[in-house]
């Protein structure tokens, strides 16, 4: 299947949105727990979460809040923190319907029957079925203009992880921690591991299948010159 | 375990890389083509993609291009389009290879053995291994003072996907197409589909376990006035 701009913009309203959202690929499944001023809990699923950078430790994630109320992103704006909790497997289906427009006066929490928990007297709710919780503290909104939308950044201050989940070098398993992926707008994946590799140094590059015969001699070359591979750190 | 923002700056770097990376749960796992003005390719992995909208067709990713050459974000601005393609099981360990810091006048399409494909008059390489290849029109590059780096934002011009990979109503199983999922710096996970909701509409949220007696008479309340779930639309 070939699509362009335009048959993208032609398609219905409701096949562009499964399919473009889904066409990222896996997605990172959380829930984020907010409080208004009047103790009134809100928790919404969101698969826009992106690490921004580790040091500082800076995560974002887009809102929308123009078209309809968000109760996230007003309670973030409000109060200056927030939670991020990853969705276990046993909670998806829960967790997807945190999603319905629920009125400011229901939360989350009691619909979709979840119970929040207070922690390490921080002032946003976690979400204590979830493995992995991550207390957060407002940084900044950047509004994307292009789409009215916004990216929100926020500082990590707690971080919640079972012990047993996190290796002496701080790699994290995902699937012992039975953390799902998202795609789509609905659909929810169990991960997997089937691999890690070692950092990418230019000299550890595996000789793959049929390189040119140059290669080899390249790397010797440039051997002394690699550091350590930092994606966005 | 407990971390504060004063445990985690105060971690080791690499423990931190590794942690912090992998603490918003499972990324997408693609692969961004681009070729300069010599015409020569480059390709490099990337976990930071995220979804901003779908009418437009809108995709962002992070990258840091003030601390070392990144070629990627150079040829995106000098020649406004690039290639997002999602990675396969079958491909794992090349994809993350392409991470090492190739000279530019390597090519990762040729050191990590990768198919250069160019479709549909596309001036940038799509990867013929990867299932899933999109055409990018490069749209606005959004600063991100906090730790100086960039949200890039393109548009979604060529989408090329397996017919048998999407349904009628637009939506695409991951799993069939054996698209991975990225954990921290190096992890690499396969996906397995475990569930599939409707849009949560407020009046088809399940009775989950134990909820307020009222609940039942607020989701007839308000039943009328409730439209579609529109994440991020």
């Amino acid at each position: 299947m070939h699509l362009t701009a335009d048959d993208i913009r032609a398609s219905n309203r409701i096949k562009r949105l499964n399919l473009i959202n889904a066409i990222t690929g896996i997605k990172p499944a959380n829930l984020i727990g907010t409080i208004n001023q009047s103790g009134h809990t809100n928790l919404a699923i969101f698969s826009s979460l992106v690490h921004l950078g580790s040091n500082p430790a800076l995560l974002g994630f887009i809102v929308r809040p123009t078209t309809v109320p968000r109760h996230t992103y007003q309670n973030i704006m409000h109060t200056g923190y927030y939670t991020i909790n990853h969705i276990p497997q046993a909670h998806i289906e829960q967790a997807h319907y945190t999603s319905a427009k629920f009125p400011a006066h229901l939360s989350e929490f009691d619909t979709c029957a979840f119970t929040p928990s207070y922690r390490a007297n921080f002032k946003a709710p976690f979400v204590a079925e979830c493995p992995v919780q991550i207390g957060m503290q407002f940084v900044q909104s950047i509004p994307i203009p292009t789409n009215n939308t916004i990216l929100v950044i926020g500082k990590i201050v707690h971080l919640f992880i079972p012990d047993a989940a996190v290796t002496a070098a701080g790699h994290i398993n995902l699937e012992q921690l039975t953390t799902v992926g998202i795609g789509g707008l609905n659909s929810y994946y169990a991960l997997k591991k089937i691999g890690q590799f070692d950092y990418a140094h230019l000299h550890t590059v595996p000789n793959f299948a049929s390189p040119p015969k140059t290669l080899a001699k390249s790397f010797d070359t440039h051997e002394a010159t690699i550091g350590l591979s930092k994606p966005n750190e």
